[in-house]
């Protein structure tokens, strides 16, 4: 290990919180962590669960968490990925109920792909403006009667709370974040950094057409 | 955990490995595996370390590697990830040397971003193409004197080693070997699944300038 020392990173109190479950998707979680960590505003970020420890994505790899709900400290942004797991977490009061009482705390909530289904369970948009994967959208919509499904859109901002469309509109809705909460040049520099081609238009996303959601 | 498990991928044969270290970078890991997961030339995707159990990566989060080097059963396919471990890393001869062990076994070689300086010091590039990360080609260049450094590509293809240039890069590629492995098509609709804007063209490349390696 020589130089390298995680622990350092963990004694340190997380900024913004990342929800894990069983069945998570990898790109939804690992694309805005990696760029949530370059920037002081959303860093250091941490892993949550239901229970601390590993738990299983829904493309088999699996990754620690490193707060059970009960233990995780006070967060200043929560966000929570999609994946095939979200068909069983949706009745997962223990989950629900963990992101309707950090939604009343954090500055910043944002959910990635089906995840929007979570926070809609969550009661944490209704009456907002909202987006969600492209090819599962009657689903999550379902799911929330009371939100203004947007069908065509990269990501959306409604107040406080940011929800992308699927798996790769995470990055471009992380970087939006960073935009909002440490200015567009720090956006700009983590994207660069990561040699990432960040779509900074919020209105572009071609996968709405492709899906038969618009004309 | 209800009707998610993830035990079953764990018992079938694994093709695709993805090599883990201290201080990996976390995108250049599950990009690539995002990708590879979803196709049924490289799925299933195992990780692999010098110990099977959590890895820390260089933003924290942990992850679990299912095989140590020894354990790892033939792979078609290798895939090493950059990040700042690397740095130590170049001077591990452990890992080297199961790399160069598994490079004459695989049909696909690949590294992403900074991971090019392991292939590099385990001789797998000489003679070869590559390419790297724009931000660190220096230091990655000086590992493999014997190596052809491209400076303007996404990512490099020479017979079966592909590189790809930083972080973001990964994925790209990742869909390169999908296409060469299962055909454009497949490729094609693993990134529209994904919502994802593949960057087709290896010598799609603005970062080599942004980074003043080329005028």
């Amino acid at each position: 290990m020589a130089n390298f020392d995680a622990s350092e990173t963990s004694r340190v109190e997380p900024k913004f919180g990342v929800l894990l479950f069983p069945g998570f998707e990898l790109l939804d979680v690992f694309g805005p962590l990696q760029m949530f960590a370059h920037s002081n505003a959303t860093s250091p970020v941490t892993l949550i669960a239901e229970h601390s420890g590993a738990v299983a994505s829904a493309q088999g790899p699996e990754v620690i968490a490193q707060y059970s709900y009960g233990k995780c400290p006070p967060l200043q942004g929560l966000l929570v990925p999609g994946g095939i797991g979200t068909r069983q977490q949706v009745h997962n009061t223990r989950l629900l109920d963990f992101i309707a009482a950090r939604a009343r705390e954090v500055k910043v909530l944002a959910s990635v792909c089906t995840g929007a289904a979570l926070l809609a369970k969550a009661a944490a948009l209704d009456g907002r403006r909202a987006t969600t994967n492209k090819w599962s959208f009657g689903w999550v919509s379902q799911q929330g009667p009371s939100v203004d499904w947007v069908k065509h859109a990269r990501w959306v901002e409604d107040g406080a709370v940011f929800t992308s469309s699927g798996v790769s509109a995470g990055m471009d809705m992380a970087l939006a974040i960073i935009a909002r909460l440490n200015g567009l040049e720090a956006a700009e520099i983590i994207a660069a950094h990561a040699e990432y081609d960040w779509h900074r238009d919020a209105d572009w996303d071609p996968f709405a057409k492709a899906a038969g959601l618009v004309d």
